[in-house]
């Protein structure tokens, strides 16, 4: 702006000053420059003048805020509320014509461009977390559980007559909604539970001949696809991607990835991509919120191939909230290569810390950790001394249960009790032990997870908490122990 | 927050004006009791300042704005960026939760009271507009397209075996496309062309019978739903969706109704709500953005029963954006009632305004205005003088196109040239004409919108620019009446 | 920014967008071209994102915002709170130099850009307003009082040994206290009282032969300036400043003009242009809160002559807050030139306006609205059958004042009821009378202001609320004339 | 808000999260309970949330946000642009009255209390600092220099006929220039300069002796105050406050303690607190912000009783800017006790570390950091080895004076070069050796501050910085030494 009128700004303020400002200014266009030729992280975060001079200018390059414009439009963006225009930096096109969710649109260049950098970003970011194999990647304004359903209805279209999706089974409720809502079938495969020597307890991995007994049952051409989960709770490990996806290149069926938070996990980052190497996989679906640090709303749909991330931007039925791909680009910017690393190695050498920290409360309380080495983000206690003399199962359930409402009440979320002896019907599918994921778990335990951007302090806070609501917890119990009791209101908690 | 310490505050300022500024506070706080108490619009609309208060004291309900908590889980609602924290007023969480999108959350309160708030408004706001049927209605956090799309996927879960959507046509692709990809078959019906007393042109309505023969054809068993249009461009009208709906009553079929920017048409309106009260409507979609002025990417869908609208509530497979709905709640709270009644009101005014002005500059130009009553809010002006003596169809529908790009370069958005020469093809159903939503529509077009806020200026700008550009247009025919011209970047402007 | 990479966002939106994106880009370049180069109102005020862009463009100039740099001074304008640094969109360096308030800073090219401009735009806005004189104005970061106590402070730089100010009485403590603070002695000059035709009342104008007297009673040596007033509350005028001026110019003795919120009004300004022209005036001081809508905090001083304003500026110690200037600036872009204007005249039409409904009221209730013909701003409601019975001066005082308090905590501020029975003492000046501009004033009254940017509703608002609580009054009145009363917590109101 | 509401809100959200989110909302206004209460800096600094809850709330109170209110006065606050009511948080009445600038305002109730706290706020950190002897602070919207005219102006009051004001020399005009402001005479007191042994340099303290020769000089009935300094640039010390304290106690004249940016350094703070707890100190004065890290423009004046603050407060002409006292408020609320320790105590610590890194630089370079042990911000490296060969003291004084400009244009910003070879004049009173403090100081050297909010980061770039530019500049003289150049535009930066 200034840099046009330099001329006439050294009129008003000497030349040197100007010229050292207007060198500032460009240093800031030059962030662009390099923004828009490289299209990737920065290596270090934005400020906040300069994102907001980007996003200003590219709100003034959208119709809506040309001036001397006639809208005669039915959709013209026009913004009642100043509140809202202004927390939308006067964006207001959204993002997607009706033809297709990625295109550009006329009416709004800077809107477009955003979008455009944003799915480029996306596919930086993630080869930076290392999906080195990721050669497509789209922001998609819907979450996880969505964009999982536009993905199968999109491989629907070629396959019309195929209705199963095969489910190595995780019990989380958007993913398995997500093939209901594309009015296919699951087919829940069971998870085999790899016990611990000698102890109650072990981890969870993938059935693999299961599926292939499933495949055999219901025939290839009647499956449409494999949808194998990575992040999850322990003591669920994450699937055997790689496996899978080598079969499914064998089988000739589809493979779909729920990767929702596994982006911030190395070690699951790893598998995702040598599964996209060495086998068949057409989409890889992660959540925005939980992997970037943004408010909910939002996935990337990523890939080895632009065709499959091309074909579910052009299925998309019309236009869509820009937000989700804008709150992603004002990160990516303001996060930078560095920062973004940082938070990496950081979550990883926390969760360490927090495995230990756990570890030794679990001996003070009799309890254990478990092992599932391939779950790096979740861990699991046990519960094994809690309850153990209750015999009436739902008294039992209700007493576990009430251990989690009272950490969330004081200050835990996200906590998870796990009881082992919930029932869950969904859509008319029967879930034992719902949670677990696994019928027959043999250990109550609850679950705790270190996701990016937890401090120091909130794990040290965590564990203090939950000592204390242990010790509470368990004082209850005796003094209850022949009363009938428990605060009912404390139990409607469930976070799911 | 002062309330609660007024002593305190009067030891620092008198007590006579520490109790008037509490007054008014607490007039703010009497304004958030009746919003929760009415779940209406309020009568008059809020300042920033009250919007903001509300805002402040919702987020701080929602854990993620907690001090002294640990998040545990793997959605902890974390932002990185201030920026990005700011523009969502620390609201961070969504809306809805795995099993249902309309589900308030525990980690949420403040967020699920602005949700369920805001469905309530959504309601009030389609009844003070007219629809005085409606009796539930959900802000979709997606948009006009997704939302048909959701609503079919979720009327298929009971009736899986019909593939077949009626479908009156309307030339515009998100509607189409949504059916596509709930993976079901869309039977075009043609509109019937009613001509006026010997001119070409006309308007389009409904054709029943053809309707009838439809279902005929392929079986009420076979036929999920008829998706019929309201709001649509001239010379299409509203379809006659009284008719429509006493028939799929009849039939037992399914009747879902695209209202996309309908429900600022007060006739419109009037149809859609007789529809709702005598006849089978299972639901209404409204589009966001056009309707209530806010940025684009949500949606309206009602009904005149709850059923309906909670099923495709807890259809949807988990959580979503809550900017929609924010910016719907922020909105309707600064419109207030007698702000939006204006809205509306000057809407209807400048909408007669708009086509006064049009039909003098036709009769300058030797055009008209084409009569479609049951159009409000699209007007089409004739186009037969022009190229009236280019013989070769390509080169004249270039030339038509190239009218509608001069007017987009400048400044004119929104404006629509139909040739009636174009011929799309959608997944392998072809379109003649498109735009005209008729494969013979007689006469070359342009069509203009008057939409919700719009502004007496626009519309005068919107004539003067049109005449200028009109003889603009003609002079350069006249030149290149023997060269083969038109710059070739001023026709890449399509605006669908 | 994107338009120095319009070659690299056409790689990612088609150009023709781009282009046109740009050019909406480069019309708001086109506007800081146009500022910078006439230093001048634009025609048009600016919208926000216009206005957002020229800030973040200036703050991106300022040293504490450079990225890689190191600041090694005792001030490098950090700030701690990001809630601080957004609200000074970035800018903290203030303004002005250890010599000179108006000096640029090295540090600080930006910020020093918008000082020079928003003087600039000072200086055009009196000029619009009616000074046409006007050769060189300065925003000066303190409100009127300092304002004038600076320019009285330099001006006895130069004659070091005057030490008496002539005072033409106006009742507001600000300007007499400004005398005070520089060291400076008043010389109280009684107004004059007009008479209206046998009515008890009249207006109030400048004593010149008191003045005369005053000066040859003292000396010129002695008397250092008159501070003459304009804006003031009826019934008095604004000061004879032409003749003043003339007299000045004759003895030799500085002559500032007090114009607090003047500019507002023609009739007044015309006169201080006149007296500019045709007399001696050093400084004219007016508020920048009152005339220009922005937060109390600024002042503008002007001059004839560049000299005046630029001692005052050099005489200035220290830097200062760059807010004032700043909401000036930012107020005065997004006003314009026939913002500006139809503000203006919007409030002389309601000025007329409320004068009617004011006569029309006190017929009714038996009053007048004095007739106070050089005060466009103020008008006086006397009160003569209010409390005509109550002989106890000092309970009629009471009961009046009582009406001034019930108006307030009904909603109405800023009118000031004034009994003509008040004694105030100011540093050992006795006032009789305070707040009527003269020891003898013969009828009570109330006072309105329709000053720049009140509303019609509110004119209405207030006569209605106005009629009201006279009759509450009244009606009070009737019930305690026996009983001594009145909520003493309602008493304490004054405003000034 | 919703607290009052919460009946309502459980009809919408179930009560146990309702109730968490009410929890968290009236942790937030306890948190307003303890600060109205204690009116002291908490403990951990506020979130954003918080403040922003706090600020709407006090907005409310004030009377040009009341809703259904008629503004008749000549000040209502109305603001025209949205964006300028935003940045005050709609808070536009600012402080003070015409008769007070402590004053609360009853049309703002909301604004006052602000000012109200800020002000307490002022006290609490000045003692949290070290300074436990002040009673009385009070935030002046009005930066260093005019906080000590305003201080002096009011002293004079009381004693008339005293013109002279001892001021022990410090190169810095501001502090000069308020004497001069005040139609005061300064009596500059030359400093003693302590050397080193056997090295050219030293440290410059003050002369008591001197002092008191010009109180027997002048007389003390003519001597209206000391002003006396403490943070200054090296090798000045701070003055012996409490050597001058106690003398001034003796002589009976007032002493005015220009604590600029002193509050910052705890040695400095010490003596302060001595010389207020053992001798007189009628006012200290410190800028808000080098010491609290807000945009320049406020100052703090304090004292250990309460009469001389209230009697600057009653004595300052009319209303002001709120401006610096809002900054200062949400800072203080956002830096919260443990943060401002922090602060503290990473400048003590950065301070060492600073001068390490120059001492190391300077072994390297053949020069020393000067040994100043009472000024613990401000380090002077010598440039004795510089020019040493130039013999021409006007070409000497530019090369140095290059050195500075080269540094600035490098993006050390800050840094004084001092030749020891400028003569200024100000207001008729000579200086030589300007900056130096002293007329012949014996060595060139540069100065370099470590300020609160300084980083790691920016020493280690500063004396990377300063050691590549020293190398650049003694590359460039070897190359010019024939040569006459030296680019003139870099010359232009002087910073004071």
């Amino acid at each position: 702006m200034i840099s046009t009128n330099a001329d006439l700004a050294e009129q008003l303020v000497p030349a040197t000053y100007v010229r050292q400002g207007l060198d500032a200014v460009r240093s800031r266009e030059k962030l662009v420059t390099t923004l828009l030729a490289q299209r990737r992280l920065p290596d270090e975060g934005w400020d906040d003048v300069s994102v907001e001079l980007l996003l200003q200018t590219l709100s003034a390059m959208d119709s809506n805020n040309f001036s001397g414009s006639a809208g005669a439009g039915e959709r013209e963006a026009r913004v009642f509320s100043p509140l809202v225009a202004r927390r939308h930096f006067h964006l207001a096109h959204g993002v997607g014509r009706s033809g297709d969710v990625a295109a550009v649109q006329p009416k709004a260049a800077g809107s477009s461009l955003m979008v455009q950098v944003a799915n480029a970003l996306a596919k930086d970011a993630l080869r930076l977390a290392g999906m080195r194999a990721v050669q497509a990647a789209l922001v998609l304004p819907v979450a996880t559980g969505m964009s999982l359903m536009l993905v199968l209805l999109q491989l629907k279209e070629s396959k019309p007559n195929a209705r199963y999706v095969i489910w190595p089974r995780i019990d989380q409720k958007s993913c398995f909604k997500s093939i209901l809502a594309a009015g296919l079938t699951p087919l829940v495969l069971a998870n085999v539970l790899v016990e611990e020597n000698g102890k109650s307890g072990g981890y969870l991995k993938t059935n693999l001949a299961g599926m292939a007994a499933l495949v055999e049952q219901h025939g290839v051409d009647n499956i449409l696809a494999v949808m194998s989960t990575t992040s999850c709770f322990a003591p669920r490990a994450y699937d055997s991607v790689q496996d899978i996806a080598k079969l499914c290149q064998e089988w000739g069926i589809a493979h779909v990835i729920n990767n929702a938070y596994g982006v911030q996990a190395s070690k699951c980052v790893h598998q995702v991509e040598l599964a996209m190497r060495t086998g068949r996989v057409d989409a890889v679906v992660q959540s925005l919120d939980k992997n970037f640090m943004v408010p909910v709303g939002g996935a990337i749909i990523c890939s080895a191939s632009c065709e499959v991330v091309d074909r579910v931007a052009k299925f998309y039925p019309g236009r869509a909230s820009a937000t989700p791909t804008l709150d992603f680009f004002i990160t990516m910017l303001q996060m930078g290569k560095n920062g973004y690393r940082r938070l990496l190695d950081e979550r990883k050498r926390l969760s360490g810390y927090m495995r230990e920290k756990l570890e030794a409360l679990a001996v003070k309380e009799g309890e254990r950790v478990l092992h599932v080495s391939n779950n790096e983000i979740s861990f699991a206690l046990t519960l094994e001394t809690f309850c153990s003399d209750v015999v009436d199962m739902q008294e039992k359930a209700r007493q576990l249960t009430l251990l989690g409402a009272m950490l969330f009440s004081r200050g835990v979320s996200g906590a998870r009790v796990v009881s082992c002896l919930d029932v869950k019907t969904i859509a008319g599918h029967e879930f034992n032990s719902f949670g677990a994921h696994h019928d027959g778990f043999p250990v109550a335990y609850i679950t705790f997870a270190c996701a990016l951007g937890m401090q120091l302090d909130e794990v040290d806070l965590l564990v203090t908490k939950l000592r204390k609501t242990i010790h509470e917890w368990r004082a209850k119990q005796r003094k209850v122990s022949t009363v009938a009791s428990a605060a009912p209101h404390e139990c409607q908690y469930e976070q799911s």
